[in-house]
């Protein structure tokens, strides 16, 4: 098969020209005779990519040097306990809002090691809004406020950033990251997962405000120590070399592509495409608050569920790849990643419309 | 250039032959259309290519199903926590020997959470040799017993397996798995960055007995926790889905090339090579006792310093890298791994004699 349209939530599909490019540099990065995966973590070269990276992300998304930019390893999931030991500090308890599966999982997390505050949960509605922040119960003394700007299993997307005051905003952006400006300067700290937006998994990238490094409990594992990666510039131990040098390649795609406000721009409208189709087409449906839509994450529903096995061999027939939903949630789920060119959407709404006529 | 031979101490060189694979395989792996590292981890593809790449792991270093073998990321390091918080139990302390640098990082490290009991050292002899076990202070009622079978930096090797009696011996054989046959029968426990003899960084292979799951701290994170990565088959969350897939088609080199006991022998053959040059040239001198000499990671110094800079100037321009010792010691070090040719060793050894002759 040729390159396929890959929905897949993540690991996520890459852009094209980014592949072709580690591929032609796979044995010979540049005249070097070595792969970037065989290069000393603390050579010239590498040294050369990890700050072009950094360099690049930083203009992508508008971080200022009041912020760290972390290359850790261990995905968002290490994160949610990484988070409360350094952030804590001399407080007892973190805020949270539980908008889906993702803040959960940070809750649970989190509750090992202080009191969590749950300001606010639209679990009542099967997490199908977010919860109006006029309702939420924050704490002034608050160490953080945590919250998951995409729930990329419910396809529930914030249209706004919340206003923590003088608490710390910590987001978990691996959904969102690149996808559409976001006012970094609001948060506190950024953490997202590569292998939506950035580049293949095995790497997270954090943006942390200078001013909270250096709060560490004193059980952090010394590799969870933000104060520590910061002063390493991520190179305290071994970094995921490889990753970092992809999330590099895949930065400089975007930049050629317009930046994140061409993508932003193409991002919305893939998903209104989706979105509008599924909207008028009775034989599908999708259950979150027309307001909150996510703009990456589009799960939907068939009228019948017993057609949902003949709906996905259809779809792979076509390369139409990975639309199964969340095995905790059932029906379909198509993610729409950065490198998900418009194409691959009218592709899928081309099938989506045929399916429904013939079957539906 | 062409390929170079690459003496980098890790990211370590890599079979020239799986690269190739690699970059084959990068646009789209077996006609599904995708990249390995756009795959969905819950995929049957990944799945399999995980699968596999374990099998072919326990076969090649005979682990037995009385271990779980757990794919983690963080990178040796990170186990430096990890150990202690998942193994020190209702202990209260560990006891460590203490061979170089990467000993004394993970004693740090263990520190943080109980005593450690430092049973011998080699600190005196500028760890030159390994201390004579019968002299160590060992304890019957430590939680485990850990050492380093090769020192990267210091290019110090245990020609033995410690005798720990009943207490789990752990080990961090990131320099030593799959070099060269071992008993895996005698650990608790066995960790291995993968970046020397199994794949990219930003990959930690680890080797655990299975009834010494289930005994985490309670503070431990749950992405450190090894009865979470062992129920939920490594992917508790996103694995570094690439560097395993890219380990696994190591293994399979390895099998081609018959497996670790062909390694061993041609490890063997390459560093007695080298060694046996170093003593035999009087502008050359390695400081280890030659019992103890590793087979992996061969220091050497000049007779004269100052001529460092030109030994690697012309050892690059003949496409010989990465010798460059360590900057906490100075002087020169090749490392050997399994992926490093003969041809690669005859070339630095036939290098080394004529920069003598001519600078010497």
């Amino acid at each position: 098969m040729s390159r396929a349209f890959n929905f897949c939530a993540g690991p996520a599909t890459l852009p094209e020209a980014v592949l072709k490019q580690a591929q032609s540099e796979m044995l010979d990065w540049r005249g070097t005779g070595m792969s970037v995966m065989e290069m000393s973590h603390r050579s010239d070269e590498f040294v050369a990519i990890a700050e072009d990276a950094e360099k690049d992300l930083r203009e992508l998304a508008g971080i200022s040097d009041d912020y760290a930019v972390l290359f850790m390893q261990g995905g968002a999931s290490s994160q949610f306990s990484t988070i409360p030991l350094n952030l804590l500090g001399d407080k007892t308890s973190a805020d949270y809002v539980n908008t889906g599966i993702w803040s959960k999982k940070a809750i649970a997390e989190a509750r090992r090691y202080g009191e969590v505050n749950v300001v606010a949960s639209s679990e009542d509605s099967s997490f199908s809004t977010i919860p109006d922040p006029s309702t939420w119960n924050t704490r002034a003394d608050a160490a953080y406020l945590h919250y998951t700007p995409n729930e990329t299993i419910g396809g529930l997307e914030y249209d706004f950033i919340p206003d923590s005051g003088s608490v710390p905003l910590v987001a978990d952006m691996s959904s969102t990251m690149l996808s559409r400006p976001v006012e970094i300067n609001k948060f506190g700290l950024i953490y997202a997962g590569a292998q939506k937006n950035i580049g293949p998994s095995g790497l997270v990238v954090v943006i942390i405000r200078k001013d909270l490094l250096g709060k560490a409990r004193k059980e952090t594992p010394t590799m969870m120590n933000y104060q520590v990666i910061a002063d390493n510039d991520s190179m305290y131990n071994t970094p995921a070399t490889y990753s970092w040098y992809l999330a590099g390649l895949v930065f400089k795609w975007l930049k050629e592509q317009g930046g994140v406000p061409a993508m932003a721009e193409l991002n919305a409208r893939k998903a209104r495409k989706l979105y509008d189709f599924i909207d008028q087409n009775e034989f599908y449906a999708n259950p979150i608050d027309p307001r909150f839509r996510s703009w990456m994450n589009v799960p939907f529903t068939l009228a019948d569920d017993s057609l949902n096995g003949d709906f996905l061999k259809g779809a792979d027939a076509r390369g139409l790849l990975n639309l199964k939903g969340h095995r905790s949630v059932g029906g379909m789920r198509a993610s729409l990643y950065n490198a998900m060119p418009e194409a691959g959407v009218d592709a899928l709404i081309a099938y989506m419309a045929e399916f429904a006529r013939e079957r539906g």
